[in-house]
């Protein structure tokens, strides 16, 4: 008999979550001789702990279809993190029940590497009670650090934004310099990875000589090296752009952002590593400084995305499915690059336990000897992911963007209170 | 005999100011009958004072032509305030020289408030002195705060940045609510006026219910009915997001952005108004909050701008060069709205002792009742300039933005040191 599948989002949402959840629902419907139909988690696992379901099938092949346009998950993300059997037992059996209740035969789970925990945890405990759920990851994340896949969808978007901002905003900041503006400090995500930051060097290349500084959170920061870097810089261009990870830190760990409150996962709410580098700078040299921040314009910017991106993210919802028909669990889709120079990538596999909860941080000769730049190896990987553009298409001056009806699955268990 | 023109831009840059700059220059190459050829000053009338004017006759046809789609002053701008004709008569009399010096018979000043009081002194210093000198303002800013023109040149591009930013976050933080970020704080340009916030409002409309408030600087700012609004707003969605203009202050003047050094014209540099908010909210209601603050990103996002404001950018210097033939002196060539719906406009003229030192705020029937939203009639004054996309062409993943040559034209006169 047919069973159902059930797809949730989690974690900080993407420019391209959708276009996984795109390839997922279209390729869905496409097996339907195999899978009933597919419900989506209302925010993720908290949606499936609360049997808070949607019912896709009520949804249009044309709004289906614009997911692949739109940012941001389109039904609900969540930061919630299922700690081991011992102590959340009860959570797991619940996750369990509704799963039984609704017949859901394959759990589709679009997050990173805590995801990725959550996923294996849930395919484990299945297991282990004799339930049948074959549970897969779906890579998500701009930080670009799940191990295991040559990149992660959301993260060549991202990379694009950061890329085309940052030379756009080192245009504008040579034009400034001669009487105000020396140097632009751009502060853009990455906690413990330099992946994103890195992007901001692409926007200087053979074509558009623009001096750009980048403060790596896999380099310890030392100011006196860094204001000597940006001062040579601007002694021969009289200007300079200076892009900052939010995790940038000291050698004794602090972080140069002021710290917010942790989230569920126990990471700290970061921001404001910006301004705290444009003070030094202006304290240290003199010069006029402007900073921005762009949070959560980065990844959320699909008006700019990587049309790379949103082929591999819904390339990997789409193989999800078809690894699901195939019988497999606990793994997850990857990117596998088999040629940078021209590109050409494929979809791989690999299982979930070599992937949750490991950090892939930029390596080291990804990242020049003065720890300022990105070397020509980080650029050869870089560029491929940033290729092509994906336009949404605009109404009255704006993109036009589908939000869902999100029609509840009937509940058929009691309700369990968080 | 025929005479040269200069061409200066001033002020912050923005999207399209090198639109403007394509559209004198392309113009000049057709009227060369009547006008010799274009010099450019380097960085605005620094370079007239230093007599650092590039020839722009050695650019190709097509490099003047990508300056359309290349954001940013291809010239180098300045921030620089001429006091009144006693103070610095010496400067004065050395901006007459140079132009004698180059035999210069037209000036085009490309900035705003502050560049149309540059550009009627120096009308008026030349008829004083009785050299022949037609000076003309070409409209530029992105705060759109100048005077008799129904918008500037810059503002629909920033608009439309803002307003595409503003949605696409919304989007985020809606996915998000659920277990993490309830406010999306989004700082964005404007000392005195509105008009860029403004365009946050944008982002919702019949077919995006989002709840957006928007801090003016037009509105002094209280704490206790924000806070309240903030709560409503979450308390119905869950989620909201607010759009505080730089230069946001409460009843007595006091900027909630730190207070930061002061530029050439006197002005305070600001910053920081997004954390403040961020800050107020997370203690007063317990919110998680997340802040961007966009600065130079938005003036200078020439990959989302308005092809509506690239057309007038492009007409206003145009016809600049027209006006300039047929005899006009301090004069400024602005956009007349001749219908809303649908959108007509052409370019009129307005005198520049209309213009200099005028700034137009938002107008109070424009915010709405509680002050932390636009008005119907506001809605419909924006719409119509931030329609059409304009996309710059790519190149390896990157738009491919021009860089002229900016070949220096001999000097002829002894250096002055300013």
């Amino acid at each position: 008999m047919r069973r159902k599948a059930l797809y949730g989002q989690s974690g900080g949402v993407t420019a391209v979550i959708n276009a996984s959840a795109c390839g997922v629902i279209e390729e869905v419907r496409k097996q339907s001789a195999t899978i009933d139909k597919l419900f989506a988690a209302r925010n993720g696992i908290i949606g499936v702990l609360d049997e808070d379901l949607i019912d896709t099938t009520h949804e249009s092949v044309d709004a289906i279809a614009a997911l692949r346009h739109t940012p941001a998950g389109a039904f609900g993300s969540c930061r919630y993190k299922l700690n081991d059997f011992e102590s959340d037992r009860h959570l797991y059996e619940r996750l369990i029940a509704v799963c039984r209740a609704h017949d859901i035969g394959y759990f589709f789970y679009n997050g990173g590497g805590d995801s990725a925990d959550t996923c294996i945890k849930i395919s484990q405990f299945a297991e282990k009670v004799g339930f049948p759920l074959q549970a897969i990851l779906i890579p998500k994340t701009i930080d670009n650090d799940l191990t295991g896949t040559d990149t992660c969808p959301g993260f060549g978007s991202v990379a694009k934004y950061i890329a085309v901002s940052t030379r756009e905003a080192s245009f504008d900041v040579r034009s400034m310099s001669r009487s105000s503006t020396k140097v632009f400090v751009f502060e853009v995500m990455g906690r413990h990875a330099g992946w994103i930051a890195a992007a901001g060097a692409l926007a200087s290349d053979g074509n558009n000589d623009l001096p750009i500084a980048i403060i790596f959170p896999e380099i310890a920061f030392e100011s006196v090296p860094f204001i000597a870097k940006v001062k040579s810089m601007v002694d021969r261009y009289d200007h300079c752009t200076v892009v900052v990870a939010e995790g940038a830190r000291r050698a004794d760990g602090q972080v140069l952002a002021e710290q917010g409150p942790k989230d569920a996962f126990g990471h700290a709410q970061l921001g404001g590593a910006a301004p705290v580098i444009a003070g030094l700078l202006s304290s240290a040299l003199g010069y006029k400084c402007h900073w921005a921040v762009a949070d959560y314009l980065q990844r959320s910017a699909r008006h700019v995305a990587s049309r790379t991106d949103v082929d591999q993210a819904y390339a990997v919802g789409k193989a999800a499915v078809e690894m699901a028909i195939a019988g497999e669990n606990a793994i997850m889709p990857s990117i596998v690059r088999t040629c940078s120079e021209p590109y050409r990538w494929a979809v791989g596999t690999i299982p979930l336990a070599e992937v949750a909860n490991v950090e892939r941080l930029l390596p080291r000769n990804f990242i020049s000897a003065d720890g300022f730049d990105i070397t020509d190896a980080c650029r050869a990987y870089l560029l491929p992911l940033i290729q092509g553009e994906d336009y949404p298409p605009y109404e009255r001056g704006l993109p036009k963007y589908v939000r869902l009806k999100n029609k509840p699955v009937p509940r058929r268990l009691a309700a369990l209170r968080l």
